[in-house]
């Protein structure tokens, strides 16, 4: 039975973020999605925000878990007791990112495979940091996320833009 | 149960093939080599030359079998069942085709899943079209490639550079 | 006025070819197709094949027009009076040999712009070698060119695997 | 008749930049600069001094506005009636980025065009914020900016270093 | 006789730093390691720290000198009498970056030699910067720096996580 | 003393690769151009010629031999006691071909160090094949390879499509 962990950030979880989700519970007995738990600077929602943004993305998914996480990927990875770690690809420019983090990986943890998806066509260009920063123009991004994060991210820059956060 | 596809040419098959087996191998229930069947024209060695290479190289590992196949990958996958296909990565130029073939790819046959593994660090220039041309030039790839095939390398360009074959 | 030539090999046309054509006359006054007349080697249609389908492909364009070309595109682009040679971007591999090209171009005729536009998403992964590559294999490309050229194929590709051409 | 937007921050406006524009101004019937107005954080000169950057370097343009915007590009473009926006490359670095915003863009804005123009060879290595960090380190940018350019760079940075900005 | 200049913030000092300079040292007659001398932001280690690194690690090198330079890299090489300025070469994401500071270099000072070397394929995933990622998260870096950098990095982390620092 | 060898197949030899044979020959004591002796298979000319170019575009040079060399290019160096490959890098589609190259190398032979030189801008996008396929089409190369170059250039495509060759 194959464990794999599925790490990022997710500030916010995307509809890119969600295929990739499926495509990995799909291949994979069981599906560990590991929310990066970091503080708030640089991050528009807290890791219990982005934890709950999953776990309404993912209710009809009996496979997978959510988890945050505060420190090194491998050692959470370890810990849950995953062989491997899930990537999204999007294009070249990811790669060569997530080859070096790949290697450096593989230094740390030899036993633990690195496993790369290319998801959905249709979100090849669909970013958590492009999405903020055309959410905060007034960009309606409803087609790119789910539901529910499109409200949560309409809330939230109603209230950082307000000066409430 | 998941059952990968590895497809590929494995003119010759090197440890960077054999590297990213049995990586495939641990993570996922079947692993299926398929070994590429086509004419001889730009490759060393035909298809039942490279189908025994890979059947002497892996015969530790219970979950893999090896078969060649003519035609299109997607339509092995299919044929035998299969969820996944494997590719392993060595570099960036390496993404760009293998992104562009994941999205015909995806187009073909949307229920199958392209998987990227990374290799180990010590394979990652490891190609089989460099591997001949430098065997080619006398070069001893004893440490590149499993011993059966520097084996057969060493007997194969002793016939072709002879003229008997 | 701008006049501006999309030259290429187009064996065969693409919808993503087609996608170029569009939106390259939508923003110049006059598009001169220029398919690129070179003999039959490594090609699967003939000059006049290659026009022929993209006349049946633009009947509805006013400001387009077809020709074939034999020799330097700077050259066909300056006895045209074109100020503009068009290209289709796809992704990475494209740009590097684009850029080298781009570059050449512009030391053998300075006054000419080189432009490139980027062809819809659907259309990003579709090139004609690799839908040569597919179709050779059986694989019904019709959703990836217009219906005369998918019908052109499976014509072509008979004759050619039952030893007619 | 087509109308073409060139949208950049041009903090500050480069040699490189004045080529593009000239050669978008060619080929298209109106070209409007577009300067990104935000505020003055990671910018050394306010939107009033960028436009007026501008103003002073394509005087001899009659077919070339300027306009400062606060937003989205493309709502930008669409309130102007432009069917192009228009984008400098300079290397495969840049294209990656750009191939991401692109397909973002045409997600928002289906009818408009994105256009990529290539620039002199010599001013293929000048960004802005190459140009800056070099000023700041007393490097004489004279031969990669308009003249009014490399005098309001001196002065600011005079201005600036003197802690009076 | 041919100086070259090994330019960089080495903060901190890694195997892959050493193994460059180790290489340059031996093909060229003179090496002078140039220690960018900047403000503290964003950096780990002050100057003097990261000259007393390098001093450490080099002392059987007698060709090799350190030296720490608060300006323009190109002016410190011309200072020192260099016709050599040294980086090492990672992975293509590197590439592109350099290439656009080599062309920015020949500008400034075309009668010094940018020179590129590759250094040993186990260090090829280590940058000074990820590093620091990891050792924050308490990763043991033994493998990856020089023994008195590693034990430098502990005690800093201690101290700057300890908020003595 | 340093020896570098500078291999190719200079097929022809452009003013590119004599730009970068000359700034090795100003960084190294001793520099070797290794002409690859090859069938004349997609070469223009053959070894005796392209030595010959070479010879004549470098009289002024005295620290610089021409050699041609049958075999691998590690081999070579190492009978000429070379310590140094040399090889010019023209943009980021060479670098990922030259890495990989690079790596192999080092496998073969660890001693000798691949350094990689970024020549003049405006030989940026010189390539010998590309130069060849302008060539053959009529266009006057006389700005990109010496002067004897551009007439043997001539000549042997007078005699090639003349049937002669």
């Amino acid at each position: 039975m194959t464990i794999a962990v599925y790490p990022g950030s997710f500030d916010p979880v995307t509809n890119g973020h969600l295929d990739i989700a499926q495509r990995a519970a799909a291949i994979f007995e069981e599906l560990i999605i590991a929310v990066y738990d970091r503080p708030l600077k640089d991050l528009l929602f807290n890791t219990k925000e982005r934890v709950e943004m999953w776990e309404k993305a993912i209710d009809d998914m009996p496979n997978v878990r959510i988890k945050p996480y505060p420190g090194l990927t491998v050692d959470f990875a370890r810990q849950v007791g995953a062989q491997v770690i899930v990537r999204g690809l999007r294009a070249s420019a990811d790669f060569d990112y997530e080859f070096d983090m790949a290697l450096m990986n593989k230094s740390l943890a030899p036993e633990l495979e690195m496993v790369y998806l290319v998801g959905k066509l249709e979100y090849l260009f669909v970013s958590s940091s492009r999405l903020k920063e055309v959410a905060i123009l007034g960009v309606d991004i409803g087609h790119l996320v789910p539901k529910h994060v499109a409200i949560a991210m309409r809330e939230k820059l109603r209230r950082v833009q307000g000066g409430l956060e």
